[in-house]
Parts: structure tokens; sequence; C-alpha cells
């Protein structure tokens, strides 16, 4: 079973030290560390081992160190900074765990971007060696590339050359999207196994500059300076530990203080509860402080978070999951009243920030998820993103109208979706009136209201309820799981496209394609060809 | 050999008539008259056969009738509009030809699109019994939908439950971003086989209106003369015939009047020539309309667009295409700038309106392009586009300086690519000053200033020219095709996406994904098991 939860003093490819304002994220990766001893990670190579390990860091740099305004990404290793993904994982891994390392790694570097974008959290990539696919794709993430000019060291995209597959993690996207590299260029590069060294990939935009051997080290530390002056984090005062979560796991689901998630293995489904809190909450920043990682919507998110991972990659067979919520509906609304209210402040932002990523990694997870809202439910405000989030919401239309769900101005603005909306923008595509009204709305909404607001999916009474949900459920996960993947792929992101659904629905969509070619896969495919004897056979089909 | 000339006197499957300013094709497909004899058209069901003559249907309208403002889209059987895609068709073709048939579908339905955002013609699909599937996506594509509410005609997109793949044909792009249906009614609507009729339909905004049988005749005449009267067609003045192209086909390539094509299948490669005019042409609209099909851009982007197509369907094998011009670069620029002085001609738009679609054709035609500019070539203006639109260009850098390419009006806004953008826009992506520095620039290019500008890729001189072309061909075509498809899939399209980008893009990578996975087109997948005894038997990870 893979788990998602460690710490920079469990690290073993990582290692993060700090010297002031600057942190430093050195790669050295251990050879014989990976995730399975299937094969060796030679030359900083990558696995999805190593990757939790960056996501994780970057976490931390965000709320344990608020001084840090610059991280320099290097590498330990002489003359390398990172070969990519290891080859051999992937040719040994199964099609579902290659899409999902893939959609990991990715949700990894985004996240550096959404550090640098609404953190100020600058990242520069010092690459003091060769740097090759994902170790580019890595580089790519970071405000800045500066690359060592020693006559050897180049960045390189071979993927496609050589193992006839696609850059994994944004790369096509961000060598003509983020850096504009023109795209002439880019097709050349990203078919050039060797690569683009010294002042060219200066000149094609690929690098922002190149230093000789000699002078690496002290315009490294120049550059980053520079970022650290240019930086706006305003992060006073000392961070807070993210202490483990240390969920309860048996074969039956996984248990932490504010979510559960159980499983019914033989038809396919889970069930997953978020409870809200009970009691008096934290409504000042030095509270929030205080309360650290047990702040209720940091500690919720960050169990629903690592509850959507583990179900990834642990639990390939359960395809739809139900959602619930229970607990105190007002508590919730005043968290998400203290939340909005003190946004301005380091740690209350990156709280925001840390729910807004986790939603968007449910948007992104490959099940089906249904909302069910139910008497004693609490589905207001921040959690009421999670039926917003949900391919359908029921809600029982009970006789008293007790059953309610509630909104908050956390459902008008913080927690945006790939796409740059809200789920309410999104889900009222091109209606900001609609939008509007229902923010305004005064109180809860009983089912009635929701249903006519639009903001459930469907409002049975007590006598169709059980039967409804099951049918539901039943049809759900008696169809072709590879469909409703594309479906739900499809029908999350309506609206604008940006770089990021871009990367996921673009060019993740052609990489899963590629991934399961007998040209990559197969016998002869070029992945399984390479490394070793002979060559890759190709069906010259195109299509 | 599969051909995309046809006329309405040769049509088998659909009916083209005319009332005035109102068009009315109807569809009414012979079971046994499908492009193979291995499956029987039931039910106005479609293979690409049906799909060429509705293509052509509409590029006549265009060109041909001036007159009309609205066209009707129906069917002539009683109480089927149409079944959409054909199953078995499906289901016995290879990958490849799954994956060019929906390619082409698309590229239509999105020419009617064109034709009513650009021309002013508008399109009514009036549903006039069940609507499935491909039926309901050609439907949507169109500007109004109406469905009879007979108790029993419903729309749906029932391609995921019952077959395990997605709506190919942009349908679940279009209902939730341009019909704007809220996404979790969407989610349902897409997975339920029976589809949603009557009320509920137009709720639900998946149709315009419903009317009783009695009523749906005469409830269709009001709304086609309601959309003739708000129409802008501003197309007076006789037609123009759209005459058979009669290209010379053999086994090593096509002929046409300014268009050549010719095949080297040792290496796996074409090159595609296009010949500029010679001498006077015609620079008014009254001589334009003379001229008919023969006025060059109109004759030579037809013989290209009909090129590529071959090229797409029967030449699979073919991976790589050479681009040339030759003849008068003047006499173009010359033809440039008369289309652009007369643009708001009805007849000079429709003819860069199709040379528009017939590039865009080309950025999404699954084929290297190296453009190759070496002297007497014509790159200029418009026909430099098709330099912009290949993945790399190599431009002889001849001692004399007399090769050279040159820029027209054309190249700066009219012929926008599927993001909305022009070639230069997406080339220099968000650096508005160096495109308007490049369109400033008087008179030609030669290599060093073309090079220097960023307008081609690579200059060799003479003494590399024949190597450097030959190595750039014989690495291009010895990668995995499969890579090569979704690296140029991604690169092309740098900037924003648009409905019609997310179509291409997002949804038929999805689309590609599924077409392969064994839960649909395995032995025991749902597109092999539909119709057959049994259920599919599916692998139920998801990824």
């Amino acid at each position: 079973m893979i788990t998602f939860d460690t710490r920079p003093d469990q690290y073993k490819h990582w290692q993060l030290t700090f010297d002031g304002p600057i942190a430093t994220l050195s790669m050295d990766v251990r050879e014989d560390a990976g995730l399975s001893p299937d094969y060796k990670l030679k030359l900083n190579s990558y696995d999805l081992g190593v990757d939790i390990e960056l996501a994780d860091a970057i976490q931390r740099i965000r709320f344990e160190h608020p001084e840090v305004r610059t991280v320099i990404v290097t590498s330990l290793k002489e003359r390398i900074f990172c070969a990519g993904a290891n080859i051999m994982m992937l040719r040994g891994s199964s099609h579902g765990a290659k899409v999902n390392f893939c959609k990991f790694t990715n949700e990894t570097r985004l996240a550096i971007e959404d550090a640098s974008a609404n953190s100020g959290l600058k990242f520069l990539a010092a690459l003091n060696g060769i740097c090759a696919g994902g170790g580019y794709e890595l580089a790519l993430a970071c405000d800045e590339i500066v690359l060592v000019d020693d006559g050897n060291s180049a960045v390189s995209l071979p993927e496609a050359p050589l193992l006839g597959v696609l850059p994994g993690t944004g790369g096509l996207t961000r060598v003509v999207d983020k850096r504009r590299v023109r795209r002439d260029l880019a097709d050349f590069f990203s078919t050039l196994v060797e690569g683009v060294k010294g002042k060219r990939a200066v000149e094609w935009k690929l690098v922002d500059a190149v230093y000789p051997t000699s002078q690496f080290k002290e315009a490294v530390r120049k550059r980053a300076d520079a970022l650290t002056a240019a930086s706006d984090r305003q992060a006073a005062g000392p961070g807070i530990t993210l202490n483990p979560l240390s969920p309860t796991v048996a074969d039956g689901g996984y248990t932490y203080s504010a979510v559960t998630m159980t499983f019914n293995r033989g038809k396919r489904t889970a069930e997953l509860t978020v409870h809200a809190p009970t009691g008096p909450q934290p409504s000042t920043p030095q509270e929030i402080s205080s309360a650290g990682d047990q702040f209720w919507p940091l500690r919720a998110f960050r169990e629903l978070d690592d509850a959507l991972l583990r179900l990834r990659v642990n639990e390939p067979e359960i395809g739809t999951v139900l959602i619930r919520t229970e607990g105190d509906r007002d508590a919730v609304l005043a968290i998400d009243r203290t939340l909005v209210e003190h946004q301005s402040h380091w740690l209350v932002r990156e709280i925001v920030l840390f729910m807004k990523r986790t939603l968007k990694r449910m948007d992104l997870t490959a099940r089906t998820f249904f909302a069910v809202i139910e008497p004693g439910s609490a589905f207001a405000g921040s959690l009421f993103e999670l039926a917003l989030a949900a391919d359908r919401s029921y809600m029982l239309h009970d006789d008293k109208e007790e059953n309610v769900i509630a909104l908050s101005p956390m459902n008008g603005g913080p927690l945006t979706m790939s796409n740059g909306l809200t789920r309410l923008q999104t889900r009222f595509l091109r209606d900001a009136a609609k939008v509007g009204d229902i923010l305004a709305h005064q109180g809860p909404f009983n089912a009635a209201e929701a249903e006519e607001a639009g903001l459930v999916t469907f409002a049975p009474d007590e006598i169709d309820w059980d039967d409804e949900i099951r049918v539901a459920v039943e049809a759900r996960a008696a169809f072709s799981p590879d469909a409703m993947t594309g479906l739900e792929a499809n029908l999350r992101f309506a609206g604008p496209e940006t770089l990021e659904t871009k990367i996921f629905g673009r060019l993740t969509a052609w990489q899963n394609w590629i991934f399961q070619r007998p040209n990559a896969v197969g016998e002869k495919g070029a992945l399984k060809a390479y490394g070793e004897q002979g060559r890759p056979e190709f069906d010259w089909r195109r299509t």
C-alpha cells in the first residue's frame, strides 16, 4: 500500500535546507530506495515515492517556514540534475499506475506554480547538470531556470524520440504556453534526444540563463537573492507544524479524526464522510496559529486529501464514492467567516489555498462522486463545495423541511477550480446574475429551494429516497469505468481552459492514449525496447 | 478508396430542397448504401459516406445558394430523426478509421457553426422523432433545436452507458459549454440510455422547444421564418457552382490543377506542392463571380482540402509531408489584396472562410508537415500560412538572396486557427508588438531576415541544405507515429482554448483513449457486445 504521509527527517531522496529567506531543495535520489525493488533509481530519476517527498517539502515550506521567500531546486549529484521519471518503473507499471503517477506529479508541479502565484514563494531551478524529461518538466514549473554551461549539460524532452511517449508532466504545454518557446523550435527540441544547451537554450527561451561552472553557484545565489527581494510573501511569525495524520487503515476503509472512508468492495463503492467540528472554533489569526494543524479546516482537508490520494492509487476498483457530511453546519459557516475575514493573514491564506488544492484534487480524481444530503448533514459553505464538485447530488426532501444546505462567501471566490472559475460559476456558466442571486440568498436552502435554485440535482421524497439512490449507484457501478472517466473529465470542466486544464485535459488525455498504444507498451514498443537489445518496431499507421 | 467529392444529384442519404430563403436538408439514409457492405445503415444511422454528403450540402448552400438564410435540418423517416453513428460500422472499423471518422464529423459540425457565426446562415434542427447519439450531436451544432412532443421522441447521448465510449462529435462539450446544461444534469442525461423528452428536455436546456405532432410542422416553419428574419446574411446575386475537382489519382499520388501530392511509400513521406497562379487575376467581386470556382484561391484551397482528406483516410502510413509552393509570388499577394479589399462581399467572404477552414483541416491532420522554402517558391501571404501551419520550416539561405517569403494582410487576421488566434499570434504568443512589427515589414524577407524574424525554423546554406532536410525527414519518419500525433496535437495549439480546440484537444483525446481500451473494443468490451448475446465484461479498474 502506497502512503503519502512523510516528513523531512524521513526523506530518502531530497535534502531540504534553510538559509534565512532561501530554502534549498536538493535532489539526491537513492537508487535502491524506489517504491519497488524492480528498478534502480539511477541518475536522479524518480518514481512516485520521490515525488511524494517533493510534494511534502513544498507543503511544509508553505506552512512551517513562513520566512522563506525563494526555493532553489537543485541536485546534490555531480553534473546531474535529474534524468526524469524512471523508465524501468514506467515499463513495469500498469496503465493505471502510469496514469496516476503522472497525475500526482502534475499536481505537485502545479502546486509549485500555485505557491508562486498566490503565496509569493518564488522557485529557482538551478540545473547543475543534465536535465532530461521529467527533470526539465520540474524546472519548467519554477519561475526561473538557470543551467550550467559546461559544454555537456543540456535540457531535453527525449520522451517522444526515445520512448515513444509524451513528456507526461506538462512539458509540452509549458514550453509553448508558459515559456512561449516558438512552436517550431519546440517541435525540434522535443524530438532531439540530446536536448539543447548553452546559448541556444537561452535564445530559444528554454532556460533563462546559462553560467560557466566556475560562476554557477554564485550566479544562482544572486538570482535567488533577486527573487527574494522581489517576493511579496507576507508571512510573519512562526510557522505551524504539520504533524502526521496517522489514520487507522483497515481493509474496510480509513478512519481519520474528521474524515472516514469505508469501502463496499462487492459493490465497488465507497462512502466518504466529512465530520464538521462542534463547539467554538478559533476566530483570530492568533487562535488559528495556536491551533496549528488541529484547526478544523486544515485538519479535515489534509485528511480528505490523503484519503483521496490513497483511494486513487490503492483502490482502483472502487468506482463510485458517496459523499456525506455530518455535524454542526453553523460551526462550518462560522469558520468560513473567519477564513474570509482573515484571508490576508499568511496562515489563513495558506489554509484556504490548501482547501482549494484539495478540492481540485477531487475534481481530478477519476471516480464518480455522488453527494448524499440528509438530515443531520453539514453541507454548508466550504463543505458544500464537496456537493458542487460531485457529479450529482441527491437531497432528501423531508416533510419537516429540516434538511438544509447553506452557502457562505467561501462559495463565492476563494475556492476556484482548475478552469479559474468557482464551482458555482462553472455550474451556472456565463450566468453571473444567477450566481449572484444564489450568493445573496439569506439563510439556508431547504430541499425544494435548493432544487429550484439548481444547487442539487435531485430532491426525492422519503418514499423514493432509498430506491432512487440505490438504483443510481448500481447503474453507475455497472458502466464501463473508462467511459465514466472520459465522461467526467469532460463534463466537470465546462468554461474556460487554462494552462492547468490543458495539462490535465489535453496533454494527459493524449498521454493516456499513447500509454496504451502497442507502439509504446507493446512487446516491440518503444517503452519496452528501451535499454534492451534491438530497436522498437512500430505500426506505422498514423491516427 | 474513399473520395470526398460529391454533389446533390448524387446524394444517397440526404435530400436538399429550397424554398426562397429557407433550405431544408432532410436525412433519409439508405440502409444498403453504406461505404461498406458489412453493415446496414438502419434508423438513419450514419457512416462517413453520409457525413461527406452533409459536408458537401452545407458547402454548396454557402457558395451556390446565397439567397438562403436558414437551413432546416430534419429527417424524412417517420418518427426517426437520426440514431447516430452506425454501431456496426464502428465495431468493424480500425482504430484509425474510427478516429478519422470522428475528426471529419467534428469538422462538419464546426463548419455548421462557422456558417452561423460568420455567414449569418442559421440552422434549425427539427427533430421529428428519436434523436440519439450523433443525431443529437448534429442537432447541438445547430442554432436552435426543436423536438416533437409525441410521448416517445427523446434526445439522448447513450454512448457511454450503452457502448462504453463517449459521444464522439462534440456532444459532451456542447451540452455544457454551448447550451450550458448544468453539469450534474448533463451527467445524468449522458448516462441515460432512453434520453430525455418533452418539457424536461426544455427545462434542462437540451432543446429549445417541444411541440405536439399536430403543431410540429407549422412551429418549425414559424421558427425558421423568425431565424430568417433575424439573419444578417448579406449574399446578393447569383451563387457560383462548385464543379467536381476530378484529380488524376494514381498509386504515386494525386494531381489537381493547382495542387499535387506525390507519395514516397518506402520513406513514408509525401510531397505536397501548391502552384501559385500566373498572370492577371480577377480583382473585383464581379470578376471573381465570373471566375466562379476557377478563381485561384477557391480552386487551390478546394484541391488542398480534398488532398488532405484523401491523405487522412486513404494513406495512413504516410507520416511526413513536405510542403512546397511554386509560381508567381506577386500574383498571390495581388489576390490577397483583392480578398482583403472586398471581404465584405459575400462570395469573397465565403472564399476566405473556406481558406480558413482548409488551413484548420491542416492543423488538425495527424501528419508531420515540414515546409520547404526554395528559390522559385511562392510562400507569400495566404500561401505562407502553409509554412506557419507546418511543424517546422526550412528555408534555403542562397548566396544571391533571391529566395524570399512575403506576408500580406491575410496573415494578420482572416485566417484564424481553432484557438481563435492567427498563426502569427500563436507563433509569437502574447507578443503583439512582435506580430505588429512583422506585419508592418515592407517587402519580402530573405532567408536571413526570415530566420531573424522567427518566421522560419532553420535557414541552412546550400552546403548543408540537402543533408539537413534529408536527416530531419528520416529522423521524423523513424519516430513512433503515435508519439508524433500526440506531440503535434499539443504543440500546434498554444494559447487560448475554445469550444473548438476543446472538442479536438480534450474530448477527442479522451475518446481516442477509450476507443482502444479493452472495455470498449476488446472481445468482451461494450462496443463488441452491443447487439449480440450477453453483456459486456469490464475490467473494473479506474484510471
